[in-house]
């Protein structure tokens, strides 16, 4: 495809997209497809022969747009938001068309100057601790996903506690980790791979909110030491995928501090709204985390993938994952006077991810940012009344941010039909947890695209479909 | 930024990486800026103010450009390519549009549908073992980079010799691994990270070829058994970083059969080569390997991300990463009918990354990817046979494929000034390596703008330089 080709199909993909932005909110949210009714519009062989482009592009419409579950649909309610918006989706453009490879300060100096720059931004956007700036131990890099930072941080904090030995020897089966009945599955996913092992990891209760109970973690981590194994890490969360609950970091930190153990705090979600000041209370004691992460492509309008990603000494990271071969060694490198992420993460090559968030940051400006996640929790504590305020409803838990947990009071069963039937019906799509042993909807308003008559359309279907429950 | 916004700033991204490919090779090819040079042209604080996208797009050129090394210069012939091409980088735009999760298939069942299609063409493409299709036990999945597929084949490899043990207790530092001294660094890497402990890592010697040599393999195996250990995996390399070796992998295979350990076969760069069949010796005994890897991001047009692993067995993969918490529960994955990719790599989010290579297969057409390799070796053979032609240069080993090894006859100071001045000049950038522990230089011609003119232009600055330097 040559240059002039480029263009002129490029311009048909950019009119795709604007055009698909134009009608999403037309498709049903969910996906009404059944398994395998997508590869059956698939030929069986790939093509011997190229095809035009301009063969290709129309298949977006016959065959991927009815197996799409609507992310971007303002009908979206479910899990938590995947955030994109057209300065991010271009930055992310201009980073696939420079295909430029990040793993070396040296492979592309932008990349790696323009991410830690960014990420020194991100910092003073969500008046976070100065000790995850660049600028003295600490640092920042762009992670794919939470999933990945907790690991790196788990990494580094097994590192730390065994002097670097479980890099060398392997693990022992003693070190403790701990977290809440409330905390992401990745965290045990993390345990499991670090070779740290998930008996080792220690569900400690929470409160009647859902936060992780600072008492039982002492008790528990005073409890392992006593038996001989080493406490190593705490994951705290701001923000659980649940209910929106905020783990006491402060208090959690004090604890870590005194029996030395890392501690990570997953603000995965949440952490995008701490660009407003009045919502900053949720990272009350981070400056006592070793880590901490949140994903801009959750709710700040950045897309898939950018997990921002801090630690307070760098030094332990890149000592936990740095490798070098003979054939990455170069003179910026061995300068020290450079940042080489390759060793902060765990794959080698790396996309230049902080373009879109810098198109991102500039054309919204901290103001934009901030009128963006105000907006949606207005909307988020306006259904939360309305649930409140209809008998055959109850919140599980009060509005966190912008995620409403609510039930039918008939029980699971009358909620779990609402849920399907809400689901089929095709204009919005909500997600369920487990709170209090009782089945939960999630109502999450996180997607840019919705707007104060999608939330009172949600809730008017909602009431008509509890109506027609009653029939 | 509305969709309207969003067509006119998309049509100018599009000009500008269009513009990009026509001039790209009038930039030094190796960024010449200095550590925080590119920083220092970023303002220290993020804007309070949104900007206009007509303001943003401009400092491409003003602050990024000086700080790229360009990947996609035609003079590109360092590290192994990072091929791009506009179906791919079109195909990852509509990935960042529809701004997507594949995490379950009920998530997007067109991200997952299409993944498990397009990565059965692949199979077929290059003639891979019918046991890594998804029709069988087996199957594929789109992963970051090798870097992560090494590691989840060794996450697997770890849980099937255990009975998924590790996952449970935690390593016990009783595993071996196995690869030679030429592998690439990622196993090394994968090794810490999963708890094994670097000290259980074998680098088997090669032979002349820098082949992994399979009598050694098996002799260190039973040497391990001997002493109580668990030999557990085998990494072969098709084609090897420092100089495209290719491990035997059939006489490899037959001793992990023998033995009971796990083969992971890592094709990074050269497996794309099997889409031409005079090529497809290099996977000769493949079909003795539980998992294999290659990257069409490095050679095969497709931009990255974009790394194909296989696996004969999926379910030991599956039971490996999976978790299942309540929030993520749904019909469509109790019903067993359906993948969920979430199980098959670290992170628990993924991009709709099959729109890309979908795009590459139907464009090209399995003819215009075979051109496309076939193009690449005869260069480098043409340019192999020019330094074996000229005195002052030897090549370290025969061609692989695409990649030429060679050096200065003078020793390893004239390498070395050779190496500076070529990459300071900024019309090509090579990498180097050592072998026999002298220093090589790598050419590697894979970069899809080279052509014949860029080759012998690069051969003539060689030559050029190797003037001066005699004078």
């Amino acid at each position: 495809m040559t240059p002039e080709q480029f263009r002129k199909q490029g311009y048909a993909v950019i009119d795709w997209i604007a055009d698909y932005y134009e009608r999403v909110e037309t498709f049903p949210v969910l996906s009404q497809v059944a398994p395998g009714d997508i590869r059956a519009m698939l030929p069986a062989d790939p093509p011997e022969q190229g095809e035009p482009f301009d063969t290709i592009l129309p298949d977006m419409d016959r065959v991927v747009l009815p197996g799409l579950t609507h992310w971007q649909s303002p009908g979206f309610f479910a899990f938590f938001p995947a955030n994109t918006s057209g300065p991010s989706i271009l930055g992310d453009l201009l980073s696939s068309g420079l295909g430029t490879q990040g793993m070396m300060w040296v492979t592309s100096p932008a990349c790696t100057e323009l991410e830690t720059h960014m990420l020194d931004w991100v910092v003073d956007l969500l008046g976070l601790p100065t000790r995850f700036r660049s600028d003295g131990p600490g640092g920042g890099v762009i992670q794919d996903t939470a999933s990945s930072a907790t690991l790196c941080a788990l990494l580094a904090a097994r590192e730390r506690v065994s002097g670097f030995a479980t890099n060398e020897h392997g693990g022992t089966g003693r070190l403790t980790v701990y977290c809440s009945t409330q905390t992401h599955s990745s965290v045990e996913k993390a345990v499991k791979i670090a070779g740290i092992g998930a008996r080792q990891l220690r569900a400690i209760p929470v409160d009647g909110g859902f936060s992780l109970r600072p008492d039982e973690l002492e008790r528990r981590i005073r409890e392992d030491a006593a038996a001989g194994m080493t406490p190593c890490f705490v994951c705290a969360t701001v923000g659980t995928t649940s209910s929106g609950a905020v783990d006491p970091v402060r208090e959690i930190g004090r604890i870590c501090r005194q029996y030395g153990l890392w501690l990570h705090v997953d603000a995965a979600h949440a952490g995008a709204a701490a660009v407003c000041p009045e919502f900053r209370r949720i990272h009350d004691g981070v400056e006592l985390a070793d880590s901490y992460a949140f994903n801009p492509h959750k709710w700040l309008l950045t897309n898939f993938d950018c997990n921002c990603f801090y630690v307070a000494d760098r030094k332990t990271l890149i000592n936990t994952l740095s490798v070098l071969p003979e054939f990455l060694r170069n003179k910026a490198t061995e300068s020290g006077a450079v940042i080489d992420y390759r060793d902060w993460h765990i794959p080698l090559g790396r996309r230049f991810r902080s373009l879109k968030l810098w198109f991102v940051i500039r054309h919204y400006g901290a103001e934009g940012l901030r009128r963006h996640i105000r907006r949606h929790v207005e909307l988020a504590l306006q259904f939360a009344q309305w649930v409140e305020q209809d008998d055959r409803f109850e919140l599980a838990v009060p509005p966190a941010l912008n995620l409403v947990c609510f039930r039918h009071r008939n029980g699971d069963a009358a909620t779990q039909t609402l849920l399907d039937r809400l689901n089929t019906n095709g204009r919005i799509y909500l997600s369920h947890t487990r709170l209090d042993d009782r089945l939960t909807l999630r109502l999450c308003i996180g997607q840019p695209n919705t707007e104060a008559r999608h939330v009172e359309q949600a809730w008017q279907l909602i009431r008509k479909t509890a109506d027609e429950m009653e029939n």
